[in-house]
């Protein structure tokens, strides 16, 4: 389950409600690519922007239609009861694995974390992968507190939010990570820009945004890092660096959501207020990108 | 509305619900002592672990109950959407105006946030409250940004998260967000250690934490302060400082629920999950701390 490229589909929403036919297109693009596993729901689903009945109607159109790759979904919610009810409506609509960050309003203590996961995890059926995301969490994990998680049972990644960018260092903070965590469970890459030094570095997932939406170039460079091919992979990434640019500049979300309006695969407005579509010089720099990387 | 003591109840809530009673004796304290207004459901109000119903619930009670002592409440969501529809509740449950903070799960450009502003203003027919608090929204207002959502209709006052320490420093600060909005946008100080520091600096109101609990000591620091008796309302706040102490070392809605749980006014736990309530030590240290405030 957590091996390989996790491919995190948009849920394009917008004031109108679900676009649920263009969600179906962007899971069947995921299949017809051979993902090894599928992110419903993840940050770039958009689920901090849906409600449980929703996230229950998309989770299911994922399951359905993802043709036995396995489906991860998030159960992250500010409540705790709440993260407890969104794990039942995971395991009952057929997900294979749940992502849960420990996001908050009020700023949690270490302890409060842990017991968080330490509940959560003892009434699961599935694997939980630990969502390290302290650009939207606000929480930062040290690695005695992901140790102390990831001895749980039923724990069986951690998603982390990026490796430094030189390739030693990614490597010595894998190592680090490595050694805090039992074996059995997997370290995977987040922040699409250090992916493949995340991979190279040892890395045996990589959840990625634009892996959502162009799956068969990231597949490319995963497979590439997997077999051992580093520079080759790295080469690949580097061709992706406008991409990542506009990423760091605007926000992955804000940006792979043009990027599916542009390629005619969503329609525009695909975000939900209070978020705004990407800005129009953006989007037109965007749009050049995209048909050079087609060339 | 946006004058003197606006004092901020806890919603007392854990796994079994919410306990209606207690938090209607809350009420009756403020109304007893007559604060200004009442904040409900602010951040020490519990908003963000309470869906649409309980929200509602709780701004009835609190409407029901004051006794006519105009009432504010939240209706900050991550979702405009959302934002929206509390803001409909809160106008048909009574409430005297609302607050609003730009909580957010991707980050929110400014603007984002001016439109968020513009669109729900526009809906209202009560004033609204900016509620700028970075600590939890994680969204830094600038002073610009403050002038330009000031300027739209219906905008009452701004709640600011604090200010410098230094009397001389704080003046400076008021007059230069003075400067930037209009002049029947009062500034309200929140963080209660700040709070106669923001009140002689020129704030117009203090919007507290601990008035929500201990009404009459906050009433007499405003007061105090209103009265131009700069120095006698800061011997009274000094007389505070373990309890703001507390309140920097583990969160005033901590502290506070702990208090009122002391206080025999709510029972344990009071706090909802994943929010654990303040540590043993700090508890029986903060039971010394109130003893010894009464004598």
């Amino acid at each position: 389950m957590f091996h390989g490229l996790s491919a995190f589909p948009l849920t394009p929403v917008n004031e109108t409600g679900i676009d649920e036919k263009a969600f179906v297109t962007l899971i069947q693009r995921l299949v017809a690519a051979g993902v090894d596993s599928i992110g419903a729901l993840g940050s770039t689903g958009n689920y901090a922007y849906l409600n449980r009945e929703e996230r229950l109607r998309v989770l299911q159109l994922a399951v359905h239609s993802a043709e036995g790759i396995p489906v991860m979904t998030s159960i992250s919610a500010i409540r705790t009861l709440e993260v407890l009810r969104l794990a039942e409506d995971a395991q009952r609509a057929g997900a294979s694995a749940v992502l849960l960050a420990p996001i908050s309003y009020q700023a949690l203590t270490n302890e409060e974390v842990f017991s968080l996961y330490e509940q959560v995890t003892s009434s699961l059926s599935i694997p939980l992968c630990v969502y390290d995301n302290p650009g939207t969490s606000h929480f930062h994990f040290s690695d005695e507190l992901h140790g102390r998680i990831a001895e749980l049972p039923n724990i069986g990644s951690i998603k982390i939010p990026g490796v430094p960018t030189d390739p030693e260092a990614a490597k010595t903070r894998i190592k680090k990570l490595r050694g805090s965590i039992p074996p059995h469970v997997t370290i995977g890459v987040s922040g699409d820009s250090f992916a493949v030094t995340g991979l190279n570095a040892g890395c045996e997932a990589w959840f990625s945004v634009l892996g959502g939406l162009f799956p068969q170039a990231c597949l490319n460079m995963t497979r590439l890092a997997q077999d051992g091919f580093a520079d080759e992979a790295e080469r690949l990434s580097a061709l992706l660096e406008p991409i990542w640019t506009l990423f760091h500049q605007y926000g992955s979300l804000r940006v792979v959501s043009a990027a599916a309006e542009i390629s005619g695969l969503i329609s525009s407005p695909s975000l939900p207020l209070p978020l705004q579509p990407l800005n129009p010089s953006a989007r037109e720099y965007l749009k050049l990108i995209l048909n050079n990387l087609q060339e």
